[in-house]
C-alpha cells in the first residue's frame, strides 16, 4: 500500500560557533540537524528525517543551507508554510533561523539534486583585532594585508576537474573518489558592519571533507609571501594532505549558497 | 611651574550590548570609559582622565569612538604608540577594540573639538529573523519591508539648522539650548555578513541625549504607513517630545563616526 508524500526543501542561516558540526549525533550533543529534527517533530508530531546539502564541521557557519524532508500528505493538510517557518523558529535555539519552506517535486534530495555549492571564507589580516565580526572571521594578527595578485594567481590552478586528494582530511575514509570541479576562486574585499575583510568564495558541484578550508590555508601561504602561486599546482599534483597548506580555522567559513 | 604635557586621540569600538553606556559611573557598573581608564591607568601607571566625543547610551555602539587624553611628558619618554595599542586591547574587555592612537595638538578635546558626527541606524523588516547581525539591529517582525520614498521625503523636514526639543529626551536637563544642524539624513540597503537591512545615515553637528534614536523611530512609523512624510516637520515644530515618534532601541545604533 503507497503512501502519498510531500517534499519539502528548507533554507536555513547559522552560527556555527556552539554547534558541534551540522551532521545528527548523540542526543547529548547539540548539532544544527538535531536541533531542527527536534523542532519538525514537535511541530508535526512525529520523527521527521532530514537530509543537508552539505555537512558542515563544527564551528563552520551557514548562510544558505538547505535541508530537505518528506511528510505524508495527511501531516500537513492545510498547514501554512509562513506560519511553519514562525513555529520553527520560535522552536529552535537563537543561533539558528530558518529563512524559508518550500515544496519540491518528489525525490528531491537537498544533497543529492545540489549541482553546485558556494562556500566563503572571511580572512582580517592587520594589527586591529576584529570586534562586530570576530566570530565569523579568521584573524591574522600583526600580518600585513593580504596580496590579492598573489592569491588569485594561486587560485588558479585549482580552478578545473582535479583530484583533490591533497586538499582533503587523510583520516576521512569517506570520501573514495577525490575528484571534484571547483567552477571559481574568487577573492575580494567587503566591509561587513564597518569592518573590512577579504573574501575567499569558493564555488565548485561538491566538496570533500575540510576541502574548502585546506585551500585557503594554503591560499594564505601564498597571500602572505611565504610559498610562490606556483606552489598550489604542485601541491594539488601531489595527491597528498601533507603536500598542501594547514587548516584554516572553522569559524572563517561560511555555506553560502546551494543551487539546484 | 609649567608641566609640559602630550594630547592624544584614541579611536576605539565596541559592542554596546554589555555595557552600562560610555560614560564612567561608579566602578561597580561596567562602562566604556570606565574600563578604558582603568586600561590606560595600567598602562601608564597613574589615573588617566579622558574625554569622549560622544557620550553613547547604554547598549548603542561604536565604530569610531574618539576620546581624547593628555599625559606629562615623561610618562610617554620612548613608548611606541602601536605597541602601546595592542597592550590596550589586550587589557582591554574583548568587546572593546581601540583601533588608533595618534598625537594631537595642546587643547584638542575629543569632545569639543569635534565639528561633525556621524550615527548609522540598521533596520531589518521582514519575516525572517536576523541572525549574524542580531545584536547590531533593530528588528521589526512581519513589517513589510520600509518605503524608502516615504522614509527619504520625511527625513528631508528634518535636515538643517533646528530646535529639535521634540526630538530629545525631555527628562534630560543637560541641554539646555537644543538647537542642533543636521547636515543630512541618508536612507540606503546594505547586506552585513550575507543579511540585507536598511541603514539610516544620520550626519550632524551634534545630537541631544537620544535625538537619533527618535528621529529613527519616528521615520519609521513613516515608513510602515502609519504617518505621512508630513508629519516629521509638524513634530519639530511642537517642539514637544510627545509629538515625536517612539524611542527607536538602542541596538540598532551605531556611533560610526566624528570629524575634526
Amino acid at each position: 500500500m503507497e503512501q502519498s508524500e510531500h517534499t519539502f526543501a528548507l533554507t536555513l542561516s547559522y552560527i556555527g560557533t556552539a554547534f558541534h558540526g551540522f551532521a545528527r549525533q548523540d542526543d547529548d550533543v547539540q548539532t544544527v540537524q538535531g536541533a531542527l529534527e527536534a523542532a519538525l517533530a514537535t511541530v508535526f508530531a512525529q520523527p521527521v528525517w532530514t537530509v543537508g546539502a552539505g555537512r558542515t564541521d563544527a564551528g563552520v557557519h551557514a548562510l544558505g543551507q538547505v535541508v530537505s524532508f518528506s511528510l505524508p500528505d495527511e501531516v500537513l493538510n492545510g498547514r501554512d508554510l509562513a506560519r511553519l517557518c514562525r513555529s520553527l523558529n520560535a522552536l529552535t535555539p537563537d543561533d539558528m533561523a530558518i529563512r524559508s519552506l518550500a515544496p519540491k517535486p518528489a525525490g528531491f534530495s537537498a544533497r543529492f539534486s545540489a549541482i553546485e555549492r558556494e562556500y566563503r571564507y572571511r580572512i582580517v589580516a592587520g594589527d586591529t583585532p576584529p570586534l562586530f565580526t570576530a566570530p565569523f572571521v579568521w584573524w591574522l594578527p600583526g600580518r600585513p594585508w593580504l596580496d590579492y595578485n598573489l592569491l588569485r594567481a594561486a587560485a588558479e590552478h585549482l580552478v578545473g576537474e582535479h583530484d583533490f586528494q591533497s586538499f582533503c582530511v587523510s583520516a576521512s575514509s569517506i570520501d573514495k573518489n577525490t575528484v571534484r570541479t571547483v567552477k571559481s576562486i574568487s577573492i575580494f574585499g567587503v566591509d561587513h558592519l564597518g569592518e573590512p575583510c577579504t573574501v575567499v568564495q569558493v564555488i565548485g558541484n561538491a566538496f570533500l571533507h575540510s576541502m574548502v578550508r585546506i585551500i585557503v590555508g594554503s591560499l594564505a601561504e601564498v597571500g602572505l609571501g611565504r610559498r610562490p602561486p606556483a606552489w598550489l599546482g604542485e601541491a594539488l599534483e601531489a595527491q597528498d594532505r601533507r603536500a598542501a597548506g594547514p587548516t584554516a580555522p572553522a569559524q572563517g567559513l561560511t555555506l553560502w549558497r546551494v543551487r539546484y
